[in-house]
């Protein structure tokens, strides 16, 4: 069998019926080389807000199934031109939905995780159709009612199509591939040629976001390679893949900075060793996801710090009063003007001395941190939020990014 | 089991979300009186030219698979919006694609035909919920394709709805009901209370076409009741149904005008006995659909004459010069200015003299016709186009229609 990929493309890249024919042009090339396609588009341009809002114009509070049901819509009218066009054109193509491409779906609607997907239909359909234009965003569950994939869905139906049938990813977008660090902060920073997934895991929280964080976790746990580039640019994106053994790898690969964050510091003095467990699960539970953890025991008292984001402030707060309860000298400190800069590698395992050369320079540059943590990749420091664009840029142009 | 009913609601009826909210509303009334509803709904407003629209700024041709794909998002957009409405206001309420309310179509995309609806599927979740919002004119067939369902389509899904589940049907439009004769052509005609489905497939080519005759030709055959009213309005409708033994039955219910047709005449000196046989399967395979066929044999000479739809002259022709191949004394004689005037009435099977009454109520004004044909439930009449619509006048007054 042919060589398969599978090509995503956002919904400024099919906006138009003209940029739909511009897109359909490309791939026509691409099946003319022997090669086999599986697209997935989103919904036209704004079709989606526009969806939206026929629904806001009846309720705020829509039932979320049948929201989904209205969301499909967007993207099931931009198959089905694509396919029209490329049958026109003279490419064995054919439109599929979220449903009829097989992709089986788990968890609540506007937010479902996909469950299963049918490679066998799809390989078999390939054998028929040159270009297989397939729904993304959506999906279906158990009880056949569809379904949609909430943040970066359409990305992450690309993703998993292409870990169900074993094929490289080339998700089609507005920006040019990843950079070591966001340009509007550093307007110096390269493009990476390259970038492993943890690398990428580390720097998704990145400004405007090129990839969701489940996208890269699908492609890293069943080997995807992904590339990233300019929707019919010539312009050469960004390879996201297992990390490879380039002779002259950069130390640091990116820069990332996190404004949303709270700095949280909890101490408890003469309190019983499951404190730390107790928080722990009563967070878990309100859904708080936190992040650089360290903990200190000194004498009898306990002493954690960690980050979450700002918007969890009130589930962190009803999680510290429920413990005051059980826990009364329990005291907190929270930081709110606070941002996360990271220093992300995958070079940082082998090279010692990047946390050093780190702390001098901030440290010359009179830019506190209130904590630091590392992984086998990166380094994270907690920083006050007037200070911490910065210190991207000097950290930027220390490793230079 | 509650009661179960069968609305239908058009395009010009769902055209705005504020008409769907309306509609809703009116579902909701009907839900408390303890029934349970399945409304079949179009696309709204014009949604289904713009879809086409979309389409031909891609090609005048599109692929009539994708081209299903494309049509089938109208219906869906209008479900969601009905379902999402109805439980905002506290009715339970569910949507259901073509393909989600099982409705099996075999034939031709754009133009299927329902072969299957899964009614235990739909009884199941009539127990769970209210109402089911299911989009008309749609379904799937055996490829787990879309498909549509071309002219009438979703008054087609709507019937056969009602026939799967045994239920009566309501079909909600724009007109009040059926009329006895098109009230452009005799503003005096009076809207019908009940009408016969044999009646109304002879009255179907009625003006406007208030309901194609493939939905009456379901209705008859599964015995469903058809009550056609103007949406949220407090006109009475009128029921289509088996017949029923009025008191006092009207003689003709009807008075029908068909106004593009072909009148021909084709004789044949000294053809052999298989001559007419041999036309009729020509026509058939051409598909050329005839009507008030009367045949004379004289002496050595055959002579046949029969309309049929103007738009169908070339595959008229194409027969005729075919069978002058083997049928070398064929003469062929066309009047292409003609119309079909037919009289309608089930009184007609008991009550003779209704054909002396018209023959001499057409003679008196000098109103000449090429042909009558009768079947046990009408009369009908070639006549000249000119003096078709007096006709229609003439015998609407004297059969007080």
């Amino acid at each position: 069998m042919s060589k398969v990929t599978v090509l995503k493309f956002g919904g400024t890249s099919v906006g138009t019926i003209e940029k739909i024919k511009e897109i359909s042009l490309y791939l026509k090339s691409r099946t003319q080389s022997d090669e086999k396609l599986i697209v997935v588009v989103s919904a036209m341009g704004k079709t989606t807000d526009s969806l939206l809002g026929q629904a806001a114009e009846i309720t705020s509070n829509p039932d979320v199934r049948e929201l989904d049901t209205l969301l499909a819509v967007g993207e099931q009218n931009t198959i089905s031109l694509m396919a029209i066009n490329l049958n026109h054109i003279g490419v064995a193509a054919r439109s599929l939905t979220g449903m009829q491409a097989g992709i089986k779906t788990f968890g609540k609607h506007t937010k479902s995780k996909i469950a299963d997907i049918n490679s066998d239909f799809l390989l078999e359909q390939l054998d028929e159709f040159d270009v297989l234009v397939i729904a993304g965003f959506q999906g279906f569950n158990e009880n056949q009612e569809i379904t949609t994939l909430g943040r970066g869905g359409s990305d992450t139906s690309a993703v998993a199509l292409a870990s169900a049938i074993g094929a490289p990813c080339e998700i089609y977008t507005d920006v040019t591939g990843v950079f070591g660090t966001d340009p509007r902060l550093y307007p110096d920073a390269k493009q990476l040629r390259q970038v492993s997934y943890e690398e990428m895991l580390e720097l998704s929280a990145l400004g405007a976001g090129v990839l969701e964080t489940r996208c890269v976790e699908i492609a890293k746990n069943y080997h995807v390679p992904i590339y990233i580039a300019k929707t019919l640019s010539e312009t050469k994106g960004t390879w996201i893949m297992e990390n490879t053994d380039l002779l002259e790898k950069k130390v640091v690969t990116g820069v990332a900075l996190d404004k949303n964050i709270l700095h949280v510091t909890l101490t408890c003095e003469d309190c019983s060793s499951n404190f730390v467990e107790e928080l722990f699960n009563q967070l878990d539970e309100e859904g708080v996801n936190i992040d650089m953890i360290s903990q200190v025991v000194f004498d009898r008292m306990i002493n954690i710090s960690f980050t979450c984001k700002k918007t969890d402030e009130h589930f962190l707060n009803t999680v510290i009063n429920n413990l005051s309860n059980g826990f009364p000298t329990i005291k907190k400190h929270i930081r709110d003007n606070c941002s996360k800069v990271s220093i992300v590698g995958s070079g940082m395992r082998d090279v010692s001395g990047v946390a050093a050369r780190a702390f001098r320079l901030l440290c010359k540059h009179n830019i506190t941190f209130y904590q630091v943590t590392t992984s086998e990749i990166s380094i994270s420091y907690a920083i006050d939020e007037d200070l911490s664009e910065e210190a991207v840029r000097l950290l930027c142009s220390e490793f230079n990014i």
